[in-house]
């Protein structure tokens, strides 16, 4: 019975995921999943990309947690065109709660927007939210066997960001192995190094972000 | 009806947790459930825990990961009575999982048995193993607001343990902000400053579980 019961939670998610996708691909928005462990830099990373892509582009942003406002304050900073989801407890996000923070984004003429999933490797990958690209931002620190212990997110997610580069020569970090591994699982994917703290490797984000953003005249 | 069935799952394994906690308490065996984000440093925790008890305990360790044997190898460097658990894909380990992982263990004249949750912040908390005391794991690169943003783990825990404090210089981590956050949360709770890269607070951690052991003649 328990997993009737998950495969009809995600025989319905996936019914709303694929509204939300229509309501993106209708107003040409580009949206981005970014999904990693607790404090692997997601915020950091929606911070520098609002700041980098300032003037150029508009960005809705969208904060999952299980509690607190903690986040989006920090990103509120920045735009007021962010919101917040509490889940509650729940230890992903899931279309619906996405589709309900939507409603309230302003999202006329919005060209992006970044969903900060829930701090977690292992849930949030089962469910779709309507986005064009799952990312997973992993952390030098957190060690380069993520990819074994934690394979699912690395076969889903189109681009594996590396953040924390700044740390890479204090650690033991083995890049070859951790590239080894994710090319293993997921051959098409691409790994792009960057550091939220330094900058290093933040154009070649942006340049990504560019070159995959829809055109409002196309 | 997804509910219920929540219910049922966690009413069930309430009593696989009895059983467990019956078994270990009538062998008399400490037993500790580490819970942490991916790559906060729970093995590595185990490994310094066994050289440092080495000769003094005798310890049986239960590794959880979703998948690999990568964790169980690196602990059967030490000892041989470790066993992996692989979930499949569930996030978190539940009491029967244990009890599978105690009955391959020769827990006979055991004192302490450690067990590596799967890395996650989240779902494992409300899976009760028959364990004695619930340990998070936080390392000072996830950020010091942890506790704001997954509040439950933080309540949960007997004992909290700061990680990577090797780290802390090249930082922005708040210590006093964790520790109010923290205590705020769980007023009984305990925070040891450790870092297993350079041995920092390990005599208070390891004299942490000395005096918890429980006395095979008592």
């Amino acid at each position: 019975m328990k997993i009737n019961v998950i495969e009809n939670v995600l025989k319905y998610n996936k019914g709303q995921a694929d509204k939300n996708r229509k309501l993106f691909k209708g107003s040409n928005i580009l949206v981005l999943n970014l999904l990693s462990s607790p404090g692997a830099g997601k915020t950091s990373l929606i911070i520098e990309t609002i700041k980098r892509l300032e003037g150029k582009k508009n960005i809705g942003v969208i904060e999952g947690d299980i509690s607190s406002t903690y986040d989006a304050e920090k990103i509120g900073k920045l735009t007021s065109n962010v919101v917040q989801i509490n889940t509650g407890g729940t230890c992903h996000l899931n279309a619906t709660m996405v589709a309900q923070a939507v409603s309230k984004l302003k999202i006329s003429n919005l060209d992006l927007i970044m969903i900060e999933n829930v701090g977690n490797l292992i849930c949030p990958v089962g469910f779709d939210l309507g986005e064009d690209y799952k990312i997973v931002i992993s952390s030098v620190n957190e060690g380069d066997d993520k990819p074994v212990k934690y394979p699912p997110v690395f076969i889903k997610s189109n681009l594996i960001l590396l953040n924390k580069m700044d740390l890479i020569k204090i650690s033991d970090f083995n890049q070859s192995f951790f590239n080894k591994k994710v090319s293993e699982l997921n051959p098409d994917s691409e790994v792009i190094k960057i550091s939220c703290k330094t900058g290093v490797g933040l154009e070649k984000w942006i340049n990504w972000i560019l070159s995959r953003s829809k055109d409002h005249n196309g």
